[in-house]
């Protein structure tokens, strides 16, 4: 049975908040802290080491990846979970440029989280031959596809604009010039129907703790196509993805299926409190969850723009063509949002100019829209963002 | 003003237990689970997004490290945390390889945790060049560091056996030789003086989930030598190494000192709970930890000797050249092991005969070292292990 939407009940969110940040750090699900004091004072304090046995501590991010799994699409044992999505960026990278020894590009997008294209920078200057990175325009991808391209890297949802590839084409042409593809479903994976294994994509990596509420540093996720996964040889090969971990043999030999790319001792503490976060997702469809989601942007983008010319839609209109944020284009925007932060309305702020805000189903409705629509009126109509206070740069924006 | 040791009353151990696996995982310091909430509940659930800035999250890290440094005679600004050991073994081993381009050997030895090697093989692989990972004995390091070898990586005390190298002589050797040195410290944090920055290595990298008891998964480190530093392009190349992450430059530009050794968004929460353990070291002297581990050392095996000379010691038996564990060989280990653990006395079993005992002045007194023997006697003496219930495999042993 669906669950109707929102589920607000399910989230611990300060009262006089509106949380339109969920695409950068998801709020606080109401089962993670009993879950947190559950794996710390029952399992580490009472189990003591033999809770990796009695716990389950060994599989447990096994078992959050077919959580994930069902989320994006894909089927059980094909997603790992730990590490950061630079880590698993750099595992997909890896593995796709060797599935391609003669090809030399990987070819990304200019609107791509900086992350990746670092983490490509890195593994390109590591291996130390003469690869390279593309970078076009993210309209120019498609046409940048051609027989060169090792690797088609892209995040299918720009974390700035929150416009969307199309995946199953951009995928379709990456295939018929011979390129492997990695999807990064950092802003997808709860946020817009994904059926990565229908696409046929090689990879995706992904986040958790902006849209699947995971918690601050919550662990990646990384999915390989099935039907490759042991042909690939790991460059981060760490024990915990070898076949027999605790046979501490002297050479490495990768496991079974996705276990191949664990590689260290996994965050059982953040594990815990992300398989609590996902319980959220329990009974939730996400073709429900994305009709919600295209109301609440539809919406917000009307209200905005009839009452705030000063701002410049810096998404797409279409919401076919967009993922599930809305960002605005204003000179005046780090102030305007710390204005906007002190009245409750949390969105963020992506230099130069993009107001950034995330429109989350599970505990945002049509309510919060409108009331933050007003509050944004107040915000740019009195120019209230020109008090001083609402100047000042912090570290993280 | 030094602490007395033991100080029992730091941690939570459940009653009728005597830990002797703080070598694996560490026990739950009692702050851990407030601070847990805290930074679940207050942090995360009340600031939100915020909390990057309000409460300081974008910093942990490089506190964290800080308060790590200064239990292995590091200075402040010369560790970063994150990651695994694993993740932290490749970065420190392709930057150390790249500072020696003409040389083409990874000397390592053969008792090194598996970890450590299989992470060698996969960036090998990955570097596809004609690299080489050596591992002799470890009693015959010493005479294989020659001219030919790019980097020494070891482990400074074995896993299995406690046996310590010597780290100043072994760094002089492969300084000698114009190799860079690397210390994996995973049972030497906390476990045994180390002065890191004195020995002029030029990396090391540790986790914190035994002696520090930082939690099951807690964050790894990685130390580099603050001369040195700067002048690495890391192989890990996530924005938070960048030196101006929310820049959202396309080009990655390294950050300042040890910082640009992070790798991704770091995990909040397990950094939280493994800052609160570290309270558990305020005042203590390591050399106090040291004098009062041999001790309890010396005292372990001469009353297990004395009472079953069924087992043999598989540690040195010279305190100078052991760390801070005691590991015995018995052919019948993993099911005797059972029966002690069942009879509240924990340690762990190493394939393929090694029974292994940590002993942790922070929560292990005489008394304990003592009873614990006696409850050896008596399951050796008595063939206790036979029991049927004590020969099933569990899967992490």
């Amino acid at each position: 049975m669906a669950a109707s939407l929102p589920r607000k009940g399910l989230f611990d969110i300060p009262d006089g908040v509106i949380y339109l940040d969920g695409n950068s750090l998801g709020p606080l699900p109401k089962g993670a802290a009993e879950r947190a004091l559950n794996v710390i004072g029952e399992e580490w304090g009472g189990e003591l080491i033999r809770a990796w046995n009695t716990a389950d501590w060994m599989t447990l991010p096994k078992r959050v990846g077919d959580r994930i799994a069902g989320l994006i699409g894909a089927p059980e044992d094909s997603v790992a979970t730990g590490d950061t999505l630079s880590i698993k960026v750099y595992q997909a990278l890896a593995a796709a440029l060797e599935m391609r020894p003669d090809r030399k590009v990987i070819l990304s997008d200019s609107g791509n989280f900086p992350t990746d294209l670092y983490m490509a920078q890195g593994l390109i200057r590591t291996i130390g031959k003469d690869h390279e990175l593309r970078t076009p325009a993210p309209e120019d991808v498609a046409s940048a596809i051609c027989e060169d391209v090792a690797v088609v890297m892209l995040t299918h949802v720009d974390y700035r604009s929150g416009r969307m590839h199309d995946m199953g084409h951009i995928t379709r042409l990456a295939h018929e010039a011979g390129a492997v593809m990695i999807w990064d479903l950092a802003h997808s994976a709860g946020a817009v129907p994904v059926e990565i294994a229908a696409c046929r994509a090689e990879f995706a990596v992904g986040c958790t703790y902006k849209y699947l509420n995971g918690g601050p540093g919550a662990p990646a996720f990384i999915y390989a196509r099935p039907d490759i996964v042991e042909r690939i040889e790991p460059a981060l090969a760490g024990w915990l993805g070898h076949a027999a971990p605790f046979a501490m043999e002297p050479d490495y030999r990768p496991a079974m299926s996705t276990e191949r790319l664990r590689v260290g001792t996994p965050p059982i503490i953040q594990l815990s409190v992300l398989d609590a976060a996902l319980d959220a997702w329990d009974g939730v469809a996400m073709v429900d969850v994305r009709a919600a989601s295209i109301g609440l942007c539809d919406t917000f983008i009307s209200e905005v723009e009839l009452r705030c010319p000063q701002l410049t839609l810096a998404s797409p209109r279409d919401s076919g063509l967009r993922g599930s944020q809305v960002s605005f284009a204003f000179e005046h925007g780090y102030a305007a949002m710390q204005a906007l932060i002190d009245r409750g309305v949390i969105g963020d702020f992506r230099a130069p100019d993009i107001m950034r805000f995330g429109f989350t189903p599970l505990y945002i409705g049509d309510d919060d829209v409108r009331t933050a629509a007003a509050i944004i009126a107040e915000v740019i109509g009195g120019e209230l963002w020109r008090d001083e206070k609402y100047q000042v740069v912090s570290a993280v924006t």
